[in-house]
């Protein structure tokens, strides 16, 4: 026993016997059949061991090379019932990559084999009902970073006190990969705190990059990077609140698309700094094949996310802009380069890959100029700042709760190191207020999705209409209603106000007291004499989706159309 | 002199002091002869005085009236230059209305009678130039609430701290509004922290109700609600964080439209709460007339505002959604009605109101059944307790800049209301850091817009390319880049990164150091050693605008094609 173990504190031990006992059972999740012969330590460079270990059929190869070079082509095999490929042949080919990647790298957290297969099975036998395939993914396996909830399984996400907590429900980019036939087969390794550009965490220990393994693939979807750069997925799905989907993929040689704030649904993933909503964390694809990039992304906001996520921005996928049809349609553009953005200089083989770059550029008759920077390390210390706002309490506290120590470095022998910006730290708790909010919102738009089954459209309600103030114009001093306005504004739901008649005192009678809701609502209540209000105007407020303008003005049109019609008829 | 005044503390004389040479200031900007004689209190509604006073020519009333009823019908006649109204008369016509109706109700902050008429003469010169109109809003004189930031002009905005602060820009929005042709002609009064439901401040005073002066107008946009109620302005634009849109048209008998976050242009507004972007404010049309919703929403999306405030969301203008392609093309349709949110319960006449509408509804075949609410309590303690999360520190930090007490209730006599829902103060530093964010993105947005003068494309730069990061697959410990990654989180914008060759230490030799930027760029120099490298690919980064996903997986297939085909050029 070590000194440093023989100073374990009450607790420490069962963060440590948590963790062995959570990755022995990962270990016993892997077919004893697969596995295999691992390399020695100085073996760095172990891509070739997939082919090499003997465990993929030919066949097997061919599927893994086939959604390596073009994962779209993949696709097209498994859209076609003809083809004479399942999911089930693909599924169990990457699987079993996958594993040899993870048994080389040490890349994945959950692996689950029999949930897999069960769900290739499910989709296969759903082409074989319908002879078509179930979405734009059908039967494609999917790899996902462990953030991304699954029902039933644990999301680690790189802490001890994670282990044992089951989820009970997909995360919304789970629910619309199901819906779109693929078929999540694995999840991938995270750093603890996932706040760090590697991959090493005190449960699953640390990913390594398959290109040389005394390297780092970088992070925080460093598990993606290294699946991937194995040929252990023909498609992986990372997040980057700060570069990490990027890092790694430029570590290990991939593609991705960072997309923009709330583009592609984040909802119900589990997440570092929750509730920080100022520098927005994101999701994208991370693949081996640039077609993995439209594929995915289209394939996402294609099922509008918007109806399942309240923070996805509602916004098509737009064909002519993918056309470049605002960038001359792809002719003669203007490209420019960052050679250097006066915080630290690019080493040389990035100077000659962009040099690459513009010579191939400008061969195709494009214009390349330099990028002059402006504000980068304004930019990064804003952001740097932001996103250490609570002073570390959440990392303290994920770590307090297993006991587990938050890790300094991700250095293999604990040196920290001593770069430091000196950020300053502080304190906020807008971040809780963020969760909860999102909580209310997310409740407030299944609530609203539920009314189909109330409705005899086939459709959802369309709108709500609804007071925008329970009185009508009141003396000075007396106005404290915000109470039906708020929804609009917590919910971000489109919204409209219309006039619709006046104050009529033979007409608005007081009625007797109801059973208060409250002091408010007794107040209230009590406020109303017909005569303090004769004549004054009463509006209406009609509510609709959030992002839903133009809908929200065409009904409002419609509504007052109609109440104009009909005026008189109740008078 | 009373006992308060008595109690005057030093300093406290100098905002009394300015606040009254502000409202003597703005008394001597109405033309001596637009000063009307003013209806005793006694007088309640006013809205005939407009007419009564006898200060606008039949003509002029005549102007008023259609501007009142449609003015997508005054619209079409400014831009029919056939029609023989020019933005002259029509602008006189409504500064007369606007200055009329200020006298009654004490709706207006900023009169700028010569600098209105200038821009009318402007755009009235254009249209016997050009012989077509400016844009969609040509010569329409539209009324700003008094956060709309225009230069050269004070934005008092219920402070007296802001008296003698003139701006030297003008706001996103009204920048748009002079490229759409519009006149901005008058600004609105509104409450002190703009926090409040109702129309007062220490500076302008309280802003009444023409319906009934004894009667509040509503708040926050107060001074807009009471001017468009007096047919002092075709067309209107207020805000909204909490219902200061939809308070007033409720109050005031107008339509308005509170769209979702960032759907239109708030940048370079002034604003209360700055930095708070949970719940965010929205600027909205409010008018008479319901063509006005259209005609302005659509008008601003359609000058792609995105292209001007960072925040703006890119989504065009959807004429297909307008038509209801969503709702069922207007028929048949569902509606739920709120009739009571089970935190107060609404008034007769709005319970009234909804019958009119269910029954209307119903007659045109649709069908209307009763909303259910949900957590509506719970929804409004949060957002509140968002509001309010800087425990206040802001409007008494205003306050004190002049010494001017806090208003701590709406009503004439002082007395502070007692109603109170026990909101918890917090406290927040995460809103200067969302100040700071904003007008970096800002100025870098600009930065970007200028490229214009140094591309040959007539366009501005379509992409940026850089490194995802400073160096190529690093040792485990050593990768603490996010320098060039942090400009796509901080900034937003859609990013993709790509392969584009590997490390070969025959090529990548070291260089000689440079002048350091500083310790971070030299220990990444000394980073560098080709042999530790060898055969790691090395990517690139691809950055395109906010929420342009689409164009940047597009560009990046370019990219990436090009040096595919280019790709041994060099070698």
């Amino acid at each position: 026993m070590s000194d440093a173990s023989a100073r374990t504190t009450p607790g420490t031990s069962d963060w440590r016997t948590l963790c062995k006992v959570r990755k022995a059972a990962q270990n016993a999740s892997i077919p004893e059949e697969w596995k295999i012969s691992v390399p020695p330590d100085t073996s760095a460079d172990v891509r070739s061991v997939t082919e090499d270990c003997g465990l993929l059929s030919p066949r097997e190869l061919d599927i893994i090379d086939l959604g390596t070079k073009d994962v779209s082509v993949l696709v097209r095999l498994l859209a076609d019932k003809h083809s004479g490929y399942t999911s089930v042949e693909v599924t169990t080919a990457y699987l079993k990559s996958a594993i040899i990647a993870h048994q080389v790298t040490n890349c994945l957290t959950e692996i689950f084999v029999e949930h897999a297969l069960y769900r290739a099975r499910e989709v296969d036998q759903y082409m074989v009902e319908r002879g078509e395939p179930m979405g734009p993914l059908h039967g494609l396996p999917i790899s996902l970073k462990d953030q991304f909830t699954m029902r039933g399984l644990e999301t680690i996400m790189g802490y001890a006190c994670n282990i044992g907590k089951f989820a009970e429900n997909d995360c919304v980019l789970v629910e619309i990969l199901y819906e779109l036939g693929a078929v999540p087969f694995v999840r991938t390794n995270v750093p603890q705190t996932l706040m760090w550009g590697e991959t090493h965490n005190n449960v699953f220990g640390r990913t390594v990059n398959p290109y040389n393994r005394k390297l780092t693939p970088g992070g925080s979807s460093g598990g993606e990077g290294a699946l991937l750069a194995m040929r252990g997925s023909p498609l992986g799905v990372g997040t980057d609140i700060d570069g990490s989907l990027r890092i790694p993929s430029a570590f290990c040689g991939l593609y991705t698309l960072r997309p923009s704030y709330e583009r592609l649904p984040y909802h119900g993933a589990a997440n570092t700094l929750m509730g920080q909503e100022s520098i927005s964390s994101v999701l994208g694809p991370m693949a081996t094949s640039i077609s993995a990039l439209k594929l995915f992304t289209k394939a996402i906001i294609d099922s509008r996310p918007w109806d399942h996520d309240p923070l996805a921005i509602r916004k098509a996928w737009n064909e002519d802009e993918y056309r470049l049809i605002e960038h001359g349609y792809g002719k003669g553009m203007c490209f420019a380069i960052l050679w250097d953005n006066k915080v630290v200089r690019p080493h040389p083989p990035l100077i000659r890959a962009m040099n690459m770059v513009k010579e191939a550029l400008e061969k195709e008759g494009h214009q390349v100029i330099d990028w002059e920077p402006l504000n980068h390390i304004d930019i990064y210390k804003n952001a740097q700042t932001i996103l250490v706002a609570d002073g570390g309490e959440e990392y303290r506290m994920s770590c307090e709760a297993s006991g587990e120590p938050l890790i300094t470095s991700m250095s293999p022998d604990e040196d920290p190191h001593p770069f430091d910006l000196e950020v300053s730290l502080v304190k906020s708790l807008l971040w809780q207020l963020h969760t909860e909010k999102r909580a209310l919102r997310k409740a407030y738009l299944d609530h609203w999705n539920a009314t189909t089954t109330r409705t005899n459209t086939g459709r959802l309600v369309d709108a709500i209409i609804s007071p925008a103030v329970a009185y009508t114009a009141c003396p000075h001093g007396l106005n404290y209603d915000s109470f039906y306005t708020t929804l609009g504004n917590a919910m971000d739901y489109a919204c409209a106000v219309f006039p619709v008649t006046f104050v009529d005192p033979k007409l608005d009678l007081p009625v007797d007291p109801h059973d208060f809701h409250n002091h408010e609502d007794e107040a209230f209540y009590k406020l109303y004499h017909p005569d303090v209000f004769p004549g004054v105007p009463v509006g209406l407020q009609l509510l609709g989706r959030t992002l839903e303008e133009e809908a929200v003005i065409g009904m409002v049109e419609l509504v007052d159309a109609a109440v104009k019609k009909h005026a008189f008829d109740r008078v």
